[in-house]
């Protein structure tokens, strides 16, 4: 047997702990001797933290589910690492937050190969390199089926984002582009040219990084809330029903003008207008910002968009992605959505938002 | 179809979230209208809360796995609600720490039984009122086996407890009992008369709650931080083994006399001596408290015990469960546990601690 093949119930609970350990930290740490005292809990039966003084704590917590919300045979070890702390990055940033520890319970079968769970870990450990924060616990358990259960914890400071802080006459807008992600999986269930030849299908493999290896908005979310922006979420469920929760919250009707979604050109050129437009408007899983906030507000966040990104020398981290008006908060039955053609007239919206019992049981 | 026959699937997803809201809050609050500010977040992206000034955060998680830490057939879902709090709270009392808020995250069969997720609400409900705090949130998503994902954050004043913080000459010391629960559990495998003649088997019963629904000692961890006791944890794999972790996190080696081990007199009769002495050593998941401290800090905390439990009107919030001196730590190589008999020899412990991979898939 090789190393490759060593599974989880062979190394043991203890040995599995500190392997991974090693891929979060390059070097050995002991995960079984914490420090006696200090600000810091790892290896206790808690994490503990000193919060910074003047912020609030905000918490998420998701799951990702074998062969409900993925599946091994088409998402890479890797990637489901990236992806589960990235939809709930997502959440934190929705609130106009930045992560600060995460917190990951496996559930593992117990012929789970130690090799996967390092690449897991890898994925992981760029997605908290890239977003400057850290896993500070969890707990690893067996597992019928292999099951992803994420905490993230963030701060706060101001008032952040909320769904409910929307008022009539609010313009909508969205960061980004749309759809890409219910492109991508599409693409990949089509069946995608394999990673060595990506150059004969570049708008193929575009989408389908858009659907492994989503980037969550906590630099925009942030820069939205500095310019007085209130009322934000994430879209995870589309912008169909997800416009429509955040109108809800608020006690009014939201109204989307098709024609202005943002999509990215490899979307259209793989689907055509039409269905680009479907996935734009009902596609879970983009994990970009949905901000409501009134039509002064929302240009001072368009100019500081444009702003930041209009530097002759392009420093990565002033870069922001797009803001797009998409509609607007009015008076009306709460969260009622009405969607409008390029001509103003009502259509009727091609599919309605995800219910995670009503509908199939796999997503993605 | 009577309504106790709604499923999770005919109900959806929305509908679920109202009617469990509605047991945690003894009347209907809409989960999907969250207040526009303020310091609490519910119903938006993530929970939002202002941190206590001078406290510091803890939070612990941990999962029950249907099949492999419980079985529908043998637990009441009220009981695993309390069950699923109850383990998350005792890691909170292991810090010293008191629990304020709690999250969730459900996997759920689209075929389960609505009424059985109010009753676990119920049992949840009961641990929340027992403990005074809250459930902030969470998420449910489908998923082919019960999944119970729990994460539960506290708040700590002063030192806390702490695994490492352990020196050479301190005493060890549990609170209550402990094997009760294993002692439950073999009692209930082994079948039970039903409720309605418990009398006819009242240490079978008794043993049986201690399993069923352990009480984390949060008041007892407060009380012992306050006298001086700076190292302990919560005992969740059995006596032998978290010995071991505590005295290997603190660099020393641990002594435990099995002559001095706390047990009740239903686990004596039921069991006899010796079966009993080996559950009190090994069985898992007494969620007692396991410290060390100097013998004078030691005495005080028992001299505390004594004299909260020892008035003539017991107000119930001022008693505490017993504490007993079981063992010590001392030099030797971290993590090594003697086990001493009567006699003051050394004996051969009769089975090692947990290994959540390597043993049993069953724990309950």
């Amino acid at each position: 047997m090789t190393s490759d093949d060593l599974t989880v119930r062979e190394l043991g609970e203890f040995g599995l702990i500190d392997r991974l350990a090693r891929v979060l930290n390059g070097a050995g740490r002991d995960p079984l001797r914490p420090e006696a005292s200090g600000p810091i809990g790892i290896g206790d039966d808690a994490a503990l933290w000193q919060p910074t003084p003047g912020r609030r704590e905000v918490l998420t917590t998701d799951a990702l589910i074998e062969d409900v919300h993925f599946r091994h045979r088409t998402t890479s070890w890797h990637d489901l690492g990236w992806k589960a702390l990235a939809q709930n990055v997502s959440d934190i940033a929705a609130m106009g937050a930045v992560p600060t520890r995460a917190f990951i319970t496996l559930g593992l079968r117990p012929d789970t190969r130690v090799a996967d769970l390092e690449d897991l870990y890898r994925g992981m450990s760029e997605l908290l390199r890239a977003y400057g924060f850290e896993l500070a616990g969890g707990d690893t358990v067996s597992s019928p089926i292999t099951i992803i259960s994420i905490t993230v914890v963030g701060e706060l400071e101001g008032e952040g984002l909320r769904r409910a802080a929307g008022q009539a006459g609010d313009l909508l807008a969205v960061t980004g582009s749309l759809g890409g992600s219910a492109g991508g999986l599409a693409a990949l269930e089509a069946g995608l040219p394999g990673p060595g030849s990506m150059g004969s299908d570049p708008d193929g493999w575009g989408l389908a990084a858009a659907h492994r290896l989503p980037s969550p908005r906590v630099a925009e979310a942030l820069a939205l809330a500095q310019v007085g922006v209130r009322c934000g979420m994430d879209l995870s469920d589309g912008l169909l029903g997800d416009s429509g929760k955040l109108a809800y919250a608020s006690g009014l009707s939201a109204v989307i003008d098709i024609d202005n979604l943002p999509m990215s050109d490899a979307l259209r050129r793989r689907f055509g207008a039409e269905e680009a437009r479907h996935m734009a408007l009902a596609g879970g899983e983009d994990f970009e910002l949905l901000v409501a906030a009134p039509p002064d507000v929302m240009a001072r966040a368009l100019a500081l968009v444009a702003e930041r990104n209009d530097v002759p020398d392009i420093e990565i981290e002033r870069w922001l992605r797009p803001l797009t008006v998409v509609g607007r908060l009015e008076e009306g039955p709460p969260g009622q959505v009405t969607v409008l053609d390029q001509h103003g007239q009502p259509i009727q919206p091609p599919r309605s938002s995800w219910d995670h019992f009503r509908q199939a049981e796999t997503r993605s």
